[in-house]
């Protein structure tokens, strides 16, 4: 009897680490969720996805484990060309470290017969791989895809695979700059659009504009223990509160300014998107209305933004995808 | 007999068309030059390339017309999928037109067995490949080119060849925005690149500026007749004029700041840049600094500015590469 294809899908987040079987269809079996404890260094988090992987091996029968095409990680740091992951910035005291390398004798006694191959890549590089196979981007061969969260990341997607550029770090939307002038970035420069709409940032931003007004029912909010944070002016603005609105507009614009310029680069025409905010409506519409009107005439009316179709699950569904 | 493996390259220009036979190492043999004759529409111009073409081979033994493998032809338009120019801008009365296929039939005759393949391809996409193969981008995989001419084009080149986005458009490095409340451009937009150092956006701000004071050499140069426009500006800084150098480097600045978001976006380290103004050390000097300062810090001080190899020929050339 032969079992279909599937392959194993990781997601190594900075606190948990998440990992299942996945069939062609991105359905999830046997998933698990244990603490990453990245605080305890790269040989305890090496020992805790190994274990996520055979745990997961451990629950499926031997044809089925026959049948698995390889195992995919996800990690949250830029993969270089030799397949190392360098100083990734919230796991403390790791260094470069080969990834697939380091995984692949900790897993070898969970395989009855041979080690399936391990891919690793960039957990944005993942979720947008997730979205080019399953998701918003399935049919497009070219998009761009831009995480909307803490940071604002993203990757290339070209003919249906993540393009890399010269080191693995293709897709840093979050630092093309709108504005050479404008607001101090954590990079160094001024004007990224994640100094407006990373999630720190939005806050702040949020944060000055509520000292200046007392229009908003967003201070019934806060004064009720609510915390500011980009999907608080969300909800505010989803309840009508003009305040909010007018403000997820402005990060629209923004936000639409910089995936305009990106398209004219790449001559794109979709983007996609994930992360917390993608969830935002008003930020999409803006964001799109802006991009629009800002993309060359090649592009025009074809310029379209679209939310991801994944959102928790995109980090292990698309590092399932990389072992294909 | 066996002659070297050569190639056809054809640059068509708005007003002239330049033509040449180039061996491996880019010598131009048998370069000739004729009027384009662009408002005579799309027969005329189409015969004169045949023309162009034809009358390089009559010039070349029977042997070295058999060791040609190829015709590339570089024009002043965006190239689709379908090898397609669409309504370039400079080109009246012209709509959709395959041009490769057009010119086949006009130039079988000056071949005596077969017709070599013929290539076509956007001209910055075109002097990018010259410079790849050939100039100051040859060893480096990954570069992006920009053009500082009438406008400020360019292309993206991944892994030595041209990359061409989704319909052949790639790599328009003019219409990244660096201000997006900045100053209109043409395209629609606001702040981008072209805006300012386009040739006539940046002779404009230079006159406005020159309108406001009185300190400065070129106010002498003009009234001598000499013509206000970038390259006279950059004569004036070589000269010590202190106007013309912050010119420049405001406008450096500027560029950089550009050229730093799209590294960014593509994770590479290298810029190549053509056209006139790649000749003014001043502009590209401040526009390292500018670039430097703002990438990413994964990419830091690798990020590098190099001016283009080839000036007036890099048409003709990168044509011919198209062809190998």
């Amino acid at each position: 009897m032969t079992s279909e294809r599937t392959s194993i899908g990781v997601d190594v987040g900075g606190t948990t680490i998440k990992c299942a079987l996945v069939p062609a269809d991105g359905r999830l079996l046997h998933h698990l969720s244990i603490p990453t404890e990245a605080t305890s260094g790269p040989e305890v988090v090496l020992t805790r996805i190994a274990e996520a992987i055979a745990s997961v091996v451990s629950k499926v029968s031997r044809s089925e484990r026959a049948a698995i095409t390889g195992v995919g990680i996800g990690v949250p740091g830029v993969i270089n060309n030799r397949g190392e992951i360098s100083y990734p910035p919230n796991f403390p005291g790791w260094g470069v470290v080969p990834v697939a390398k380091r995984i692949a004798p900790l897993i070898a006694g969970a395989f009855e017969e041979r080690t399936p191959p391990i891919a690793v890549e960039n957990d944005a590089n993942v979720a947008a791989l997730a979205e080019a196979r399953a998701g918003a981007g399935l049919g497009a061969p070219h998009f761009l895809y831009v995480t909307l969260g803490t940071g604002v990341g993203g990757c290339v997607i070209s003919d249906g695979r993540i393009w890399r550029g010269e080191t693995g770090g293709a897709g840093e939307v979050g630092h093309l700059s709108v504005d050479l002038n404008g607001r101090p970035c954590n990079c160094g420069s001024r004007g990224c659009v994640e100094a407006y709409i990373g999630q720190r940032y939005m806050t702040a931003i949020a944060a000055e504009r509520l000292r200046e007004t007392s229009h908003s029912t967003l201070h019934a909010m806060l004064a009720d223990g609510a915390e500011l944070q980009p999907s608080l002016i969300d909800r505010a603005a989803s309840a009508g509160d003009t305040f909010a609105l007018e403000f997820l507009e402005e990060m629209g614009e923004i936000l639409g300014a910089a995936l305009a310029s990106a398209l004219n680069l790449l001559d794109y025409r979709l983007v996609v998107a994930g992360g917390g905010m993608s969830r935002s409506e008003t930020l999409l519409r803006a964001t799109e209305r802006s991009m629009r009107a800002r993309v060359l005439r090649s592009i025009g009316d074809a310029a379209e933004l679209r939310p991801a179709r994944f959102l928790n699950d995109a980090g292990v569904i698309g590092a399932a995808m990389l072992a294909r």
